[in-house]
């Protein structure tokens, strides 16, 4: 079977993601647990909120935790750290201890509505579950402790017992999948067919019978308008969409089943044909966090939530495991350099929900005499805390796990797909292969790829957004035979180029985004000034790579053109050619909003 | 004094305003009074309406049939016609048999809510009241039956009685204005002071204590923030805001009061320099139909109301009075052709409520899955009747009254502001002067005014778009000494040019609007095919300028470019020149949306 090679198997030596995962065991992992001890989300595991307390369980906080469990699994999985572990255990010893004698696990639905059991559709119950099974086995396979995992099996197994022999819950399938995915994790860990068998069971039932939400919604919303194998166009919330996907692709690789494998594809292909942003973003819509319809991905207002760019890294990497294809791991990288790593502050302290890809602070101001009926748009602003807080700990597991992304590997040939400086070790029977990766990257192309412990067959993707590769490629890979100790050398050169989107895509007419390599860059007005769109970057000038001096991320420089200030001018005139010439300053897209709220671009004009 | 030359001193006697006058009469003026008698807006001022009937008559029904009845009013002026006269001779019977003994008149609040007279500042009672007035002002004009006149001046009594000698009203101030502009045309009909003295009591009372509406919004949106005289800035519902600025240009015309003059002179600045679209449109955001803040015009939410519009076009016109200056007759001429008109369909039969300057039918398609929440955007269709309907009876009211934009006069200068092909006469002691205006403006810009019956001097307003002229102009207008019998002969050339937005309009920014003379052109994918924004006009191709072959109206079509289709093209690529030639086809703004939905945008890409 074409498996991940786990991201346990891989030590990132240095560059670009050791920094960030530095950063996340540093500040963010702390950061994160300390805003949901504020918020009263670890305390919650104590079940003993009473009526007339304050800070009121919300029936989402135990997902937000079990994320910030399992990301901490990772980083224990990485390196070890007694205090971390101190914290997970506490939680764990809660959840044994009030884990019902029936299996029954939920926060929200013992201590605030016990009546409401497995009776509200869109009350995320089993998103929760699902979510504490990840951690669970994630937790397991950092630590060996089998504490946290068995609670979840044996929760498991009454939602088995529940939903499907006696099949007497209010629903047949949750609001906002998750356990689909989680429950073959589940299976993956533990071996145990049924649980692979009740994921499927969730997977087939969606859409089945006309199983609404509330009221204020259709079926679409929750990806329940008709079978999923019938689902041809990502519709309705993101996030539920995506977890969904990952589940199908879990399922259909776990069965062999092609139908659910060709749904997969073909969902794939319409979001990442038609429905997500330069930056990996996707769910354009605020309302309903949602997918709309094809092009429709105006700038200003995109939702693209950090927790859907995320599923979608996770969703194409896992449809890697059905053949390697360079469409799934080029999105894979456009989301980990873009539309997922902007949701984090420099600082690593604070967090985007939404990730816009244009910000003009003006707008935030339109409706001033009647304010409660503002155009809703994105903050500029990142925060510590959300009153719905699932971005800030699905980024404290995915940075330290994101070695997940570097190479498959199908028995006959490992594949790479992502470029990072690290040692990863792969076994081949008797063997254990290493793979060691000596890179930049992202800062340059250069990468080399040694083989050693035994001869291998290596596929490595060539970037989608380099054009100079002159060797064969087949789905975007090129095939090599490695003997023991060889290495592969390749030079993807970076030069910043400016990109174009469909014409479909009408926000963006006229107007050209800026990639060097896979990094998309953005213009701040705090770099260039307030009213951005006046700008035209000067397309036959050449782009001056360098250190922005104060954020010491990369900087791009490029001769540009803006209007003449001219303080008299009329509100409108004749066609003028005053406009003077001025040095444009781009940084990369993840960077943007640290230093106070700006004016921000991604689409730029150019002339 | 300066006095605004009264339409009834002119006859249209061909050419554009004529067609629109007649198509008013032909059409408008049945098909609106149509559907006020469906909706049961005629039959409510029987006052037979009971609790449990349908058809409940709204607070501000009042005012939507007195403005019909005062557009009739206008129409008899021009021309007899008995049965639109013996409609409103039936309307204004029921007015005299249902006013109080006391003078008060207002169908809700007799029929529905008598409890809450002079109760609720929202409400509208005094804005129907100045509706009425001025219907009754210009109906006794058109007819000399003094019934009607009668009737609100007994109203106006009554109203200084409670609001000023009593002083027994919950509010000071009425939440939407109309009724300050009304008293003075009720003063300046009957030359009772008392009048005069009771618009400027409501003018100078506003903002002077803390009078709030419900609590959805703050004072601003009725311009009750602060007093009227220290406003610099257009803030708040802009109908409300442009008939208030109407008031307050009154009272200072009658009262000679220099500072109530300068805060209109200031507001009025704010207006046309910040807060105006390319239309002559006013009020950008939907949230309170409200100014918001400078430069704040987008494009595809503008909300830009009718009524607004035309209002903006009365209080630049009565701006005139103050001095002649162009900047308010070119306001006023860009609101006639643009913003204004465009509320009209070709037939005369619906209207629009909100003139946007784009249109992206997908756009209303956006939010799939969560229906109720959709993006707050204009229709995309005139609609026959509103359960709000201000503007369709505001239509019928400005058409026929059009050519009080024509003349002013002073004593010494008449003062020619705009053009049309017509005859005026303007009385100057025992003599009749008489202008002639002979010109097909504004399908070109040929004029010829030629006086007779005696000398006189002139003064003609070079209009701002034309950059031709030679002689000497004062704040935008010629001066001409002319003797009985001669004749004036102009040629202000309307070639089609790019018009950019200053910089700060970041909505506009990297494109330009074509105008034509005082024509702001649009593009309608009817003509064009879909994804406008993806044409580029050639800057450096002539327009040929021709006649519809569809809509009749004139049309410029110019060379352009656009993508070349490749169905197979990535969502996301390195800028390309696959462009291909076209054919880019233009339309009168003010003729737009007479074919069905269709995309729409005033401004373009240009390459």
């Amino acid at each position: 079977m074409h498996t991940t090679v786990d991201f346990s198997q891989t030590r990132i030596t240095g560059g670009f993601w050791k920094q960030k995962q530095a950063l996340v065991r540093r500040v963010t992992a702390g950061a994160v647990y300390d805003r949901f001890y504020d918020t009263g989300r670890i305390d919650a595991f104590k079940f003993d909120w009473k009526e007339g307390m304050d800070k009121k369980p919300h029936f989402f906080w135990d997902s937000d935790v079990a994320k910030w469990m399992e990301g901490v699994a990772y980083m224990l999985a990485i390196k070890p750290d007694a205090s971390l572990e101190k914290k997970v255990d506490a939680l764990v010893d809660l959840i044994e201890k009030n884990q019902g004698e029936d299996g029954y696990f939920n926060i929200f639905f013992t201590v605030v509505d016990p009546a409401h059991r497995f009776a509200v559709r869109d009350w995320h119950e089993l998103y929760c579950a699902g979510h504490l099974m990840e951690a669970a086995v994630a937790y397991y396979k950092a630590t060996g402790k089998r504490k946290f995992l068995d609670c979840m099996c044996r929760y498991a197994d009454y939602i088995e017992k529940r939903f499907v022999l006696d099949a007497d819950t209010a629903f047949r399938t949750p609001g906002h999948e998750e356990i689909e995915l989680a429950l073959v994790r589940l299976y993956e860990c533990t071996g145990e067919q049924r649980y692979l068998a009740l994921a499927k069971h969730f997977v087939d039932a969606r859409g089945q019978i006309n199983e609404g939400l509330a009221n204020w919604t259709d079926g679409s919303y929750s990806q329940s308008h008709i079978p999923v194998r019938e689902q041809k166009t990502a519709e309705g919330h993101a996030v539920r969409a995506m977890y969904l996907y990952c589940g199908m692709a879990d399922v259909a690789l776990h069965t062999g089943d092609r139908e659910l494998q060709a749904a997969c594809e073909a969902l794939f292909d319409n979001v990442a044909q038609k429905r997500m942003y330069i930056t990996g973003g996707i769910g354009s819509s605020g309302a309903g966090e949602a997918f709309t319809v094809d092009y429709d991905l105006p700038n200003l207002i995109s939702y693209t939530e950090s927790c859907a760019a995320l599923a979608l890294a996770l969703f194409a990497n896992r449809m890697l495991r059905f053949g390697a294809d360079s469409k799934y791991s080029d999105v894979v990288e456009r989301v980990m350099y873009n539309g997922f790593l902007s949701s984090l502050s420099l600082d690593g302290k604070s967090f985007f929900y939404q990730n816009p890809l244009e910000i003009l602070p003006q707008m935030h101001k339109r409706d001033v005499s009647v304010t409660h009926r503002s155009v809703n748009l994105p903050p500029m602003q990142r925060r510590e805390v959300f009153d719905c807080s699932c971005c800030p700990p699905n980024i404290v597991r995915f940075i330290p796990s994101i070695a997940n992304m570097l190479y498959s590997d199908d028995g006959e040939v490992i594949y790479v797909h992502q470029f990072m400086q690290s040692v990863t070790t792969v076994e081949r029977g008797d063997k254990m292969l290493v793979l060691e990766q000596v890179t930049k990257y992202p800062e340059n192309g250069k990468v080399k790829i040694k083989l050693s412990g035994g001869d291998a067959r290596i596929a490595v993707r060539i970037p989608g957004w380099f054009d100079g590769y002159k060797g064969k490629t087949e789905k975007g890979y090129a095939y090599f035979d490695l003997k023991d100790g060889q290495e592969l050398s390749f030079n993807f050169v970076m030069k910043p180029v400016f990109i174009q989107a469909r014409p479909e895509v009408i926000f963006d007419a006229g107007r050209f985004a800026v990639m060097r390599g896979p990094v998309v860059y953005c213009m701040e007005s705090a770099d260039n000034g307030a009213l951005l769109r006046d700008i035209a970057l000067d397309s036959r000038a050449r782009f001056t790579y360098g250190k922005h001096p104060v954020l010491g991320v990369p900087q791009l420089s490029v001769r540009a053109w803006r209007s003449v200030r001219e303080p008299d001018a009329p509100l409108y005139r004749q066609k003028t050619q005053n406009k003077e010439k001025v040095n444009a300053v781009l940084i990369p897209y993840y960077a943007f909003a640290n230093r106070g709220e700006s004016e921000m671009q991604v689409w730029h004009f150019v002339k």
